[in-house]
């Protein structure tokens, strides 16, 4: 029988790889549908925005990649129980997002002068001020869960892993340059010790971006 | 009595304006704190992410300018009814914020040159596409009501006006621009007409961006 969702998207993380994440963790069968860019071009005018990815179940179609995070959370319980912790989720998971921002303008940086002080600014600035903020949101509202949104691990916790991972990916930094947060190198063991999340790590294509 | 809600921002509409017009489209009362950046850099070190906007109210503090909308959007009745429905306005308003994104690059782009060719690149190619993305989407899910994800009010229409609101301030576009677009056209009219939204965009700052 063919999977209820189908998630389209390159053979990429991205923009694509929290939703990924979400589906793994909730244990919910999808077909991750990862696509040429020929076959893009011929998709793309059937698509809501004419970007990926789109998600389609139940015959509908929805687009952008933080909406489908979302919808996905709320469907599988992973998107925070108060109407509050729903909001300070979502701004982790944007601050998240604005990080996953930062490294895609690194990546595809053609000036190589620009690319390098992007790359210093974020390495140096960028990421740990974001890593402290975070750090902060785990003593603030983790209720000493060990996830960042407590008491129940949300799909905040897997934007965190996701942003991190794909700079690690992308060569900016080390995992090693984690150590040092309590907090966040606390839950990426966590994650990565999660028998749904670590049989997808492992067994996940590996990709340039 | 001062006001439940406190909302921090610049003196300018960026990242801000979607928030003030919820508000104000749903008649709830808030405190529209512009700051100076003086103030800002005494106010960065005690904010959730170390950016505005921030809102403030019962003692609790939410970052993320879309995290903060939708909140407010849940709470007034602003965000669609059913799950789905909720998702597809995320999705519009994920769109108009990247909208807002492309018109940010462009303002604040130091070069000259690379900043006429983002110009001539989202008003010939980025905006018509994405008005006509959004033209599909009133048709496909609009139930006839002149709002994007019918039947009622939803923030992603706000969403759209504010970005399109932004381009014409930005001076990339004129008002005329949208006439082709017949729900989009029909949308900004009505809004406009909404006393609630007209009384404030009457009276709102004028600001450069």
């Amino acid at each position: 029988m063919p999977a209820r969702y189908r998630l389209t998207y390159f053979n990429g993380r991205a923009r694509a790889e929290l939703i990924r994440l979400i589906f793994h963790a909730a244990g919910e069968e999808f077909e991750d549908n990862r696509i040429d860019t020929g076959s893009w071009q011929q998709l793309k005018p059937n698509t809501p925005f004419g970007a990926l990815p789109i998600l389609e179940f139940d015959g509908l179609v929805l687009a952008q990649s933080l909406a489908i995070a979302r919808f996905l959370a709320r469907e599988f319980g992973l998107a925070g129980k108060a109407r509050f912790d729903e909001a300070l989720v979502d701004s982790v998971v944007d601050t998240s997002n604005d990080i996953l921002g930062d490294i895609v303008k690194i990546i595809f940086n053609e000036d190589d002068k620009l690319k390098r002080e992007n790359q210093k600014k974020f390495v140096e600035n960028i990421l740990p001020f974001t890593l402290q903020s975070l750090e902060n949101m785990f003593a603030k509202h983790g209720k000493g869960s060990g996830y960042i949104i407590g008491p129940d691990l949300t799909y905040a916790d897997l934007a965190v892993f996701n942003a991190l991972d794909q700079a690690v990916q992308a060569g900016l930094v080390q995992w090693q340059f984690f150590d040092r947060y309590k907090h966040i190198s606390g839950l990426l063991r966590r994650l990565e010790e999660t028998p749904r999340i670590a049989g997808y790590l492992k067994t996940r294509p590996h990709t340039p971006y």
